[in-house]
């Protein structure tokens, strides 16, 4: 299992909208070791429904973590020669602070008392750790999606203490389409009675099917047209004609549905809509007078920008306007556009030309700041 | 009003599911004037939550018909010239035979005793519709998405009565993630307790928060990436700075709200269910050996298909496929992509271009069906 760490209450979280979170806890996972120079360090960034169980087998639902194909000895993200730390995002469900934190006043879950965050504030919490464990600068921030969001306001927020950036798959602000599926996934969370306005484990309740709707909604949009086609098309489920009844007759509707339900389990709704807010809230150049490229301003971080052409989510027009960014802002930036079906998940899946880029430039940048060769 | 018919319990209508569906009522309304010669009806099909109100005023929601744009005095299905007919699906809620009928036996709603109806068993109750009018052949049958699957199936069931056809924004066959995106949507219905398995008429329920969902997924499917970034942006509503709670901040999360609380005051909750299914049923290729070319042979009823350029629910990759068929069956076909970042609803939209195409290729059939020059 992982580490916790409850700060004093006198040392909160200062939050975006003026709040501030107290007693904040974050809980976190390290794999590898952290060298004498403390220069090795390597900050993974979960998406919206990870958590820091990055790599080896996720003790709750016995898979493998979401990045196990590219964290581990040997692969591109090596814990032979990095010390890489991940960590539950504030608002999240695995044991960092969140909706489902317990009131002291009442001994209730805090429910929507807990009070809204923003990417920013995620990356705070990420930067009070890392104070705590004694770690001045990463070696490399990564992530997709969501992850992607923080490892860009990482760079932005704390140029000094990134010296390599890995944003995939992801925007430098949530666009029109994105805020509209979040929506339908937040809609669907409340409409279900058993929510209750957030207070359902006071009542006993679970949202479990306002959430598996909202997974079920997000979960298309993770994939492509192609994707469902290959492995689905209209392939019918254990049947050898249509049923003319409302049973799951396609495999691509037994699909969704397994992928409903076997999400509520290990996801809180409350959670959901927490951090699907933190990733609308997000417009990384609104902070800086509406010009992206200010966020990067003398920036000394070495970036390389990867979206996937299948990608609709976060489609690779996002990546470039963060590129164009990077370029205006004089910054050392490669970018990269993986050619694969798999869609907006494909940062997670198995794109072997993603492994050897970046595993490429995770060498280079670690042989520039003196951590020897890799694995040849 | 429109007009209604109850056939008589003896003239079932045969369904694809092997059931028979007695008594069939249909509902519908025409504009126009039959001639003499009864060759100048335009049949129109409508879309999922269309109904026989395509053009004047709709009796219930007091807008435009959904094709009010395209039908009328002048427009390019021109009422002066025209006898247009346009009936409510068989399944639908606007009249027709749907799961809202009542049981004779016991008084109550059928709900989910209604029987899962199919695009081909809505066009074979549009035939009898058209036998009890006396109406031999059709000058043309139109319509979009759902509507152009009709269309095809017209063409493909009855060619001899089919002298032109225009497929807008469709396909021949459901996509796998059409498919999936539509059983969100009826998950979203089923999972609202005020469903009570379709029995809510009788509960005296209403599942309008799951059906309200459902419209909210579907609605998005309906515009595109770009037409939502040009309406809506990051443009928060009637506020100037984000709220930090979970109001519709965002433009864009108030007008999807809206279309999901409009569209359950004049829709049925069990129509939804049974309408998406018949869309994901549809293969017009499986009823002819896998081989869409098969549905067209020896046809010679004149074909215009139609795309647009940012409708990513129904692709131009799909209308081509019917293109290709076509081609195959040595039919008469045209194809035009339409170019407007509208998305699938642009069908329904002012698009200069497609009014323009749409009344030359109607004039031209008309012209040699021996009905007169149009307007100039």
């Amino acid at each position: 299992m992982g580490e916790s760490y409850t700060f004093p209450a006198d040392r909160p979280l200062a939050l975006d909208s003026g709040e501030a979170l107290a007693p904040l806890t974050i809980a976190w996972k390290t794999y590898g070791t952290l060298n004498a120079q403390k220069s090795n360090a390597f900050l993974l960034c979960h998406a919206l429904t990870g958590d820091q169980y990055a790599a080896g087998v996720h003790p709750v639902t016995g898979k493998p973590g979401w990045w196990s194909s590219m964290v581990g000895p040997g692969l591109p993200i090596d814990t032979n020669r990095f010390f890489v730390i991940c960590a539950n995002v504030v608002g999240g469900c695995m044991g960092s602070s969140g909706p489902h934190d317990i009131n002291p006043a009442n001994g209730a879950q805090l429910g929507l008392s807990f009070p809204v965050i923003t990417i920013r504030d995620m990356v705070r919490a990420q930067a009070l750790l890392l104070d705590h464990l004694g770690i001045e600068s990463l070696f490399c921030v990564a992530g997709g999606s969501m992850g992607g969001m923080q490892v860009l306001q990482w760079a932005a927020s704390y140029p000094e203490r990134v010296y390599s950036a890995l944003p995939l798959a992801t925007a430098a602000r949530h666009s029109a389409q994105n805020i509209a599926f979040h929506e339908v996934g937040r809609q669907a969370i409340m409409a279900d009675p058993e929510w209750n306005a957030g207070d359902y484990f006071a009542k006993g309740t679970n949202p479990s099917k306002g959430l598996a709707v909202a997974r079920m909604a997000a979960h298309i949009t993770y994939l492509s047209e192609a994707a469902l086609h290959r492995k689905f098309g209209r392939n019918l489920q254990n049947r050898e004609a249509l049923s003319y009844r409302f049973d799951a007759d396609f495999q691509v509707e037994s699909y969704l549905r397994h992928q409903g339900l076997s999400f509520v389990d290990r996801f809180d709704a409350n959670s959901y809509l927490y951090i699907t807010r933190a990733m609308d809230y997000f417009d990384l150049a609104a902070d800086y007078g509406g010009v992206l490229a200010q966020a990067f301003r003398n920036t000394k971080t070495r970036f390389c920008i990867a979206s996937f052409t299948s990608d609709w989510l976060f489609p690779t027009t996002e990546s470039k306007k963060i590129v164009h960014a990077l370029n205006a802002a004089g910054a050392n930036v490669s970018f990269v556009e993986f050619e694969t079906d798999k869609g907006h998940d494909a940062f997670l899946l198995d794109v072997p030309e993603m492994f050897q880029t970046l595993r490429g430039f995770i060498d280079a940048a670690a042989q520039a700041r003196g951590l020897g060769a890799g694995r040849v």
